[in-house]
């Protein structure tokens, strides 16, 4: 996530004339605090002195987050109605815990030992294991296993928090199934992201999307960010606030769109993109041979994964040639674009639509 | 879990006399039918086919399982007066879920992919992968990959069908602090369990509990497997009948007890037991450099996990020379007598008493 994109949401939340409305600078401390909380409260019932090390480190690991999530909810929150802090901070912070699980799995899947240009939980027991002696390959297996626990934690973090919630059983009963449904989502597209990825099948394929891999990239995308990323943090802050269900369901279907695009740029990102940017290695995709809008349009020619390794420049220089930037950021415009219309076509209220528009601006602008 | 064992619990359930009292024959089919349920609810409202198919293999890896947990919460259950089998049945398959989630992860962690004689989920998409040509090692991250994501899955579903539980408010907030803490602890002790493997420190430690490691190793059992196991599903149960908050704290260090000494024989199970009763590999714990009470008594000669492998029947045959098999025997018998004797102090239904005791043979002769 970009800071410029989500430091302007703040800004303009702040910017709201009506005073007594619900906006970010009352929602986000109270994030922060519900955040420390819950690990402060987890370490001080930790089983044993380990426990309390893994969640220190899974403590670190959520400071300094962009909150996206949790603005989202308490975007579509107030412009709702919605106007008790707590409640939507609440709701908030369960999601920047599911993400912040999701993050842990992810990186184990990935193998990624590095996260926003520090170890991730991964890396720090890897170096743990590197420092008792252990063999390279054991010392990550280590790692991993143990940032496998920590996304088990955050997960149950993430649905503890939610039901800690006071809101009525109704609207707490419809929040729970939006989780649920964003983790059901989060887990089909990650299973899928698993699935694309290897080797691109052998022949030379031509460019383009006329053997419909774009199609599968995209519900990948979908379901692994934009659900849980755009789409429930939307409906949930609609749900609190007490909206209709027609609008609960237009913006839950704007943030879908929305939030597929961003995931596109962030393809784009993530392999050309600034490393001190995104936090991670831009040639993490490519090393894994993950199947992304560039690497469906083009057919970069890859060594199998692990086998000594593709070149990557090269695979990059490829992709570009073939034009699969410019084609994925066409495609992230088209998106926007139908975003914006179900915006307007929906009856949203007009501050909505209005932020709507200024995220949608935002995640185009990523990449500049 | 030993079939006699469960079975047995079964058997014993059916010859309680008074009719009216609720019994596994009433609340296991019903269990079966909500795992199956949550498991065809799950595919229909499957995000894409390899979802579904996914779903498909985790239904099938929760069938024929012993329903050791839904056994134990069914009978504090029934001890303490609950006679509603639905209630009952919602509780125990949560508990059958979680257990499911641990599975899975704890298989991702030890680097198994058999359960039960057959490919567990990471065994089946390690399968998968070679039959698409990738090598060995990327076919085996393949299958952890989606195990974890399995696992995720699991774990939810476990937490949501707790929800959908109609207990009452007060009730089901205790149940959840129950879950919730069974998740924490099992966590704990999985991270223990994983930080305390590894090659034995160099020395000639002489053989015995007096370097503490014994204690570590029973520390890691009582919160990896006994609370998740025995004392959560009893307590579960014993809440759920609306038992007072003494017999429920008894019952709870009870289970904890007999879990910690089933863990113990577990161990000797694990290590110089039949592979077809344990249905997966007898030397994996030693594979892993796993410390056991077998191995913290005995301090083993072994070269480093991974390095071609120490000569696992070797260690065996020293761990028995040393007396380490007798000795955790002993130390099973210890635990048990404990837990008795906790029984017998507190005022514990007499039923449950001697169903408690029931167990604890059971679980002092699955060794036999």
């Amino acid at each position: 996530m970009n800071a410029t994109a989500t430091a302007g949401v703040a800004r303009r939340a702040v910017r709201v004339p009506d005073d007594s409305r619900l906006d970010w600078d009352k929602v986000g401390p109270a994030v922060e605090l519900l955040l420390r909380d819950y690990v402060e409260s987890a370490q001080a019932n930790a089983a044993s002195v380990w426990a309390r090390e893994l969640w220190d480190h899974i403590g670190r690991g959520l400071d300094g987050g962009k909150r996206l999530r949790p603005q989202l909810v308490c975007l579509a929150y107030a412009a709702f109605g919605g106007t008790d802090a707590r409640e939507c901070a609440s709701v908030g912070a369960s999601f920047e815990l599911l993400h912040g699980a999701l993050v842990v799995h992810d990186d184990v899947i990935d193998r990624d030992f590095v996260r926003r240009g520090h170890p991730n939980v991964a890396g720090i027991y890897r170096d743990a294991g590197l420092a008792r002696g252990l063999p390279i390959g054991e010392a990550k297996h280590l790692g991993s296993s143990i940032a496998v626990i920590a996304g088990d934690l955050l997960l149950t973090a993430s649905l503890r928090l939610l039901e800690q919630t006071t809101a009525e059983p109704a609207i707490r009963s419809q929040l729970t199934d939006i989780l649920h449904r964003a983790i059901a989502d989060a887990a089909a597209g990650e299973l899928a992201d698993v699935l694309l990825a290897g080797p691109v099948p052998a022949g030379d394929l031509p460019a383009g999307e006329a053997d419909g891999r774009i199609d599968d990239v995209l519900d990948m995308e979908r379901l692994k960010t934009a659900t849980y990323s755009f789409e429930a943090p939307l409906r949930a802050g609609a749900v609190l606030a007490g909206a209709e269900a027609g609008a609960v369901e237009a913006v839950g279907r704007v943030g879908s769109l929305v939030g597929t695009a961003y995931q596109v740029i962030d393809d784009v990102l993530g392999t050309f993109g600034d490393e001190r940017q995104t936090g991670k290695p831009v040639t993490s995709d490519l090393r894994e041979g993950k199947l992304t809008v560039l690497t469906a349009f083009a057919h970069p020619d890859s060594a199998s994964p692990g086998s000594g390794g593709p070149d990557l420049d090269q695979m990059r220089d490829a992709l570009h040639e073939a034009g699969a930037d410019s084609y994925a950021l066409t495609l992230a415009h088209s998106l926007v674009t139908e975003a914006l219309d179900e915006a307007r076509r929906a009856d949203l209220p007009p501050a909505l639509r209005s932020e709507l528009t200024r995220i949608c601006n935002h995640v185009l602008h990523r990449e500049s």
